[in-house]
């Protein structure tokens, strides 16, 4: 017998949203008057604001505040279904979803699945470095960071304390940015009040960048004022190298020098998360499906992708759009109105990405910003980018308690020069075991 | 080599105190000009606020706002030491405490450990149900919760699906009767608008206690009130019932009677969680320590315990204080004094507990409470006990910022019939897996 999955039939078609985020939701909210049946899987029951999850990390904000159940969401939208579910393979002949929890069949499928890390085949990297792509990260490298300096306190051997006291950031693209400069605002105002026996000038911040400048797709000027915050926050920049290897203790820059750290946060590469079962000649570099300017996918009548894992190939984009929030939003508000007017037969309208520029924190008081708007580009640094900044994300974050929790921690760590709670809860932590390498001298 | 963990001889006498519970911070609070080395050892890194542990796992509150870093709370104490460790052993001989960090050596230890969830021996119990005396237990429990309702989905056998929705808590003391109320409050107003697919009907709310009335150790008035607004609420009262075994499915009650449910919430019995190394014949019934008038274990000079752990037999409290907060709080906080008395050479106060009463919340404008203030006696239930209630237990909480967070919650969830955020995060589900179980049916 064959286990489809319990979804009442409501006789409407079916549209199957795989994966919840910018572009998923966007899409199921602009079906809301639509006459179809929408289901959204993913394998989380919330949605994630992931460009604060530097801050969840980093204990700027609670996990809890950038984060939403989809059920919460959509609670007032009669046509939305949500299924918890791990999706498995896409029977395209069957129109079929295989999932954890059973087979759910479609009349319209959207690959919304995002993107995840991309270690470039790396295995010993990908065990060792902790990425920042979801709350389990997040949490994964606050735990990390707080452990880190509890162990500091056991050992009085340089080369142990800094290997703990020391942190390696891959990649200068704004997640790199700005945990960067977040984790120097900890160095400055936070990590010396909580550990009094540490001393924090032991601590190094280190930023290895593949390429010559920061930022790359940001203006130069964003570029250069972003490398000169950082340098002016004491964070020891590596332009032009690429790491090597990590074992989980030394990294080797391909320039040959080796830095020593237990904690390696992979900021550097991203790619499509894609599903299996679509057919192989539809995907391109970095695992981004072929879509044409409806987002339908290469090869397909009823199978669609929006958001990161889309590459709509255009001359004005010719590996696909930038993978942020702002095209994944527009792809799938969209492709929304296109399915209605698929059904009742109008003709579709061609996605035309309205880009509003790209900003990047990288500290209090201190953001780069390139904005487009009113047909003007504006390019602005420090300050008024980071209210800018500030503004934007604050009304971004969906839910108007999780808005009034991040901005009472916002407000509350500008005048008071502390961060949210230190807290190591639940997660492991992701590092080697220091307990065997370290000797406990007596000082007692 | 005898492996010392590394805590610099600050050539004071010190204090080494262990758990920090209610006991054990008030205790170093008060040492706070007192002139000795304070270190505390605790294995989380924060303080939790034990009382609304029942709100973070009905998703009342979020985890973050009833825990507070230890490091935070003594920023500026300049005599206190924290340790992230595990207490394995006391050497009373060789005045060292064992942890899994190394040894620590001591002038005076003070056991404030707490009290842990009895099972009375049943493994089976304990291996099942689910305790609630940790932010571990809470999440783990509000992780079960909503794991609950999305498997519901995916049946529709009348028993599988009651197994699921039905919720068996054993207990009628404080923490029974809120996680009863709560989980009413969720059904009544907020499940059903996140899960319309299912019928609330069949969501049934047990509540086993071996007692003929609920809240034994309030008035009769407090017992009747808080059985009257229960039954109200729909919660399904088994009185003068015991438990007699529970495999995750059955619950089997002395009476003969069976119970369907995946989800046990065990608030029957505590015992105190006492160290290894202290003498058997100083511990009385519950694995409580027996102390002295000023809080020292008998049997011992330097050795003192506070908070449940303590069980200080007098005429009025012949099995010791009751387990609650307050006990603890004065105790630690008279201990701190009778500390630096005794370095000083004056005489020691004897403690002597001054009783505010108690009070629980069933639900909304539903609380009851017995005062005892200006030598009075003040019953009350109703609005006027549920506000005290919360203005109470609000002020209680450490952490202005955290204080805001709980009231921006409360405020919330009184005037918009919602709650907080109902999130599925990182912590495991605890109850036995439903799916070879089920039979997925051919709906679609």
């Amino acid at each position: 017998m064959v286990n489809y999955a319990r979804i009442a039939d409501t006789g409407k078609p079916r549209v199957v949203i795989i994966g919840g985020g910018f572009a998923g939701i966007e899409l199921a909210k602009s079906l809301r008057d639509a006459d179809v049946q929408v289901i959204l899987i993913d394998k989380q029951n919330y949605h994630t604001f992931q460009p604060l999850l530097y801050q969840v990390a980093t204990a700027g904000v609670e996990a809890d505040s950038i984060i939403h159940p989809f059920r919460k969401i959509f609670g007032k939208q009669n046509n939305f279904y949500f299924r918890l579910a791990e999706v498995q393979f896409i029977d395209t002949e069957k129109q079929v979803v295989e999932t954890s929890i059973g087979l759910i069949r479609y009349d319209y499928v959207v690959m919304a699945t995002g993107a995840t890390s991309n270690y470039f085949g790396d295995e010993q990297m990908e065990n060792n470095a902790i990425a920042l792509k979801s709350i389990d990260d997040a949490l994964t490298l606050r735990n990390t960071i707080l452990h880190n300096f509890e162990k500091s306190l056991l050992t009085d051997e340089d080369e142990q304390m800094n290997s703990l006291m020391d942190y390696v950031i891959v990649g200068g693209g704004p997640t790199g940015v700005e945990v960067a400069g977040a984790l120097s605002e900890l160095r400055k105002h936070v990590l010396p009040k909580d550990y009094k026996e540490l001393n924090f000038k032991e601590m190094d911040i280190h930023l290895v960048q593949s390429g010559p400048q920061l930022l790359k797709g940001m203006s130069d000027e964003a570029s250069r004022k972003a490398q000169e915050y950082l340098e002016s926050f004491g964070v020891k920049l590596w332009l032009n190298r690429r790491v090597k290897s990590y074992d989980g203790y030394t990294v080797t820059l391909d320039s040959g020098e080796t830095l020593i750290t237990r904690t390696l946060i992979w900021a550097a590469g991203v790619s499509g998360a894609p599903v299996n079962g679509i057919r192989k000649e539809s995907m391109l570099r970095g695992n981004r499906l072929q879509v044409n300017v409806h987002n339908r996918v290469l090869g397909y009548d009823n199978i669609f992708a929006i958001g990161d894992i889309a590459a709509m190939v255009t001359d004005e984009y010719p590996h696909g759009h930038p993978m942020l929030a702002q095209p994944a939003m527009q792809q799938g508000r969209l492709l929304g109105k296109n399915l209605v007017n698929m059904l009742s037969g109008k003709p579709l309208k061609a996605f035309n990405y309205s880009d509003k520029g790209a900003m990047a924190t990288v500290g209090r008081n201190h953001a780069v910003a390139d904005l487009k708007m009113f047909n003007k580009e504006i390019k602005t640094q420090g300050f008024f980018a980071w209210v800018i900044w500030m503004f934007i994300h604050l009304i971004s974050v969906i839910g108007f308690r999780n808005r009034l929790v991040v901005m009472v921690n916002w407000l509350w760590s500008y005048f008071t020069y502390d961060t949210g709670n230190r807290l190591i809860v639940g997660f492991t932590q992701k590092n080697v075991p220091v307990e065997e390498t370290m000797t406990h001298k007596t000082l007692i």
